[in-house]
């Protein structure tokens, strides 16, 4: 007959999906008790709100039946004491680092940045994740512009972030990429959020530690312009495998991505590429094709860092339209398919090492 | 016969041209001896690199020269004491807020804020430099973007300032604006300045308090994206007369912007009106006008913030030509003399009391 370590040796090839690890290890297995042709398994959920909680249980009896088939497996659920949570976090981290930090399982890290303000760094990371969730791939938004959020607005949310055992829930765009944001979270959008750096920076921690972001094969942080407390904090505190840098064709933000391209290399984080936004314009009466902000640099530029080239995004009002209404997961831009390929491939797989 | 007196009374009236005081009350008249038909003076000046220095011997000569003809005035001239600049500067405080806040006599301080990047902040604060120029007053630009500082590049100013008895003087642009900037501070302009909060808020009381600016009809204050350390500093620390609101088509720019009228309104700075910038952009090649970013709703806006629209600036290559070039002096926009009209006639003569 089956005894009870034979139970849980099956059962510990039932992987909760969204915390990735079978249910044994997370210490969900409360309870197993054989009688005869039956088996009575307590299983303590994270939380009883859990969506995912009848494909663990199929999956338990499942497993349980491959066993031995003519047992019946009866599953009882019950949700986990705020110890035991606290435990499934690592224990005493939890209180310095946000629970949700150490049950999230983010295998790619990728900040937007610019130095300056207003070239379109919220416009790629937004057709950045677009396209990466058409791909069918799990992607995140972290919006670290605390000051000037735009992310909520691009994707059209206005849905509030639910607090779960687990940490605060992101929202789900359309499509179903993850976003966290503080517009997301005050009363209402104008409102300005009026904190010196060490606030800012506390937020972009909290966004990191204590967002339930599950797994994600893509969380992209978009940083605001300047290489302040936030762009500082995002390149110290997170786990980061690349920069996309962002710039438009005036000399002026040039000279400004420059400085931003130096700050990530005097914090060794690896630039995996830089995209020109805004590089001309299509007359709608005429068809012609322009340079609104003058002759583009662009590939002197990258040539002076040393990094590729990824794509130019043309000035393109129809853009606009839909990041004003929200929807820009119903945009498709010619060409930055293959940007994204070339952003894929050159991802590193390990990350900078936080420092504090 | 004359006495000693007398010619004091005559050399009070004797202005120094910058510091915009009388040279008695300034305790730069160390020496008075008269003999007959001779009067020497020593005048103490603050530093003697002083440009003007011939105009006050000149300015001495005739005041003593018109309280009797036959008077021959011989004037020596010698340099302040540290002591004596000490005291000139408001003795203790100094060392709080540095000697030449002191000094300095500026008339009107605005600042020109938008919340979110890329708008135009510092287009629109040389413009309006430029224009005040041209009518004669006196102008100078605290470029208080310190991560990001574009006003250098727009004037063509690489000379680095110079530290004088008095503070740190300005570098003057072709037109006579003075400067004070981040970047001409550094040994390169693409260095990153990688500062949290404290030190960008401390950078921003220096290029106040430490900057001998003299005497100044206008400082404009470029501020750098977003609501926490920079534009906070300037609210809450500098003498402000009323804020400019700079704002381009995009929604997403009017909600930061809107963020940005708030955190003015709460921290009551009035706000003198809004100026839109990259409204539209004439076609080179078929010469017709369009929306770039789409259909503005600046007058909605301006309306709900209850402040005027000032004018509307196009989308013009010409313009990031010239000011990438270092040549913003040269521009001619048509209608933007009547939006400085309307900024002088609405700025009060009351500013804030700065708190800290």
């Amino acid at each position: 007959m089956l005894n009870d370590s034979d139970v849980r040796q099956a059962l510990a090839q039932v992987i909760d999906p969204e915390l990735g690890k079978d249910i044994v290890t997370l210490g969900m297995v409360r309870e197993v008790s054989i009688a005869e042709h039956a088996v009575q398994i307590t299983i303590a959920l994270t939380t009883m709100q859990c969506p995912l909680k009848q494909q663990i249980v199929d999956d338990v009896r499942a497993h349980v039946s491959a066993l031995d088939g003519t047992l019946d497996a009866q599953v009882a659920l019950t949700e986990m004491t705020p110890e035991e949570r606290a435990r499934l976090a690592g224990g005493q981290k939890e209180k310095q680092e946000g629970m949700a930090a150490h049950l999230n399982q983010i295998r790619h890290v990728l900040a937007i940045m610019s130095g300056k303000g207003g070239v379109g760094k919220s416009l790629v990371t937004s057709l950045l994740a677009v396209e990466l969730r058409r791909r069918d791939l799990r992607v995140g938004i972290l919006d670290a512009d605390i000051t000037g959020p735009s992310i909520p607005k691009m994707f059209g949310l206005t849905e509030r972030p639910q607090g779960t055992p687990l940490g605060i829930a992101p929202v789900l765009s359309k499509t179903g990429i993850k976003v966290m944001s503080i517009n997301l979270l005050l009363p209402h959008e104008d409102e300005a959020v009026i904190w010196r750096g060490p606030l800012i920076g506390g937020a972009i921690k909290q966004f990191w530690g204590d967002v339930f972001w599950a797994t994600l094969d893509y969380l992209l942080v978009d940083l605001p312009p300047g290489t302040a407390d936030a762009p500082l904090t995002v390149m110290q505190s997170l786990p980061l495998n690349g920069i996309l840098l962002v710039t438009s064709p005036q000399d002026l933000a040039s000279m400004v991505v420059r400085k931003a391209a130096h700050m990530a290399t005097q914090l060794e984080v690896p630039i995996l590429g830089i995209i020109e936004n805004m590089s001309y314009a299509v007359c709608p009466h005429c068809g012609q094709r322009y340079e609104v902000f003058g002759k583009s640099h662009i590939l002197d530029m990258a040539m002076l860092l040393g990094v590729p080239l990824l794509t130019q995004i043309p000035l393109d009002p129809s853009i606009n339209a839909l990041t004003d209404d929200g929807r820009i997961e119903d945009y498709q831009l010619d060409g930055f398919t293959k940007a994204v390929d070339e952003i894929v491939r050159r991802v590193p797989e390990k990350a900078t090492t936080p420092r504090f």
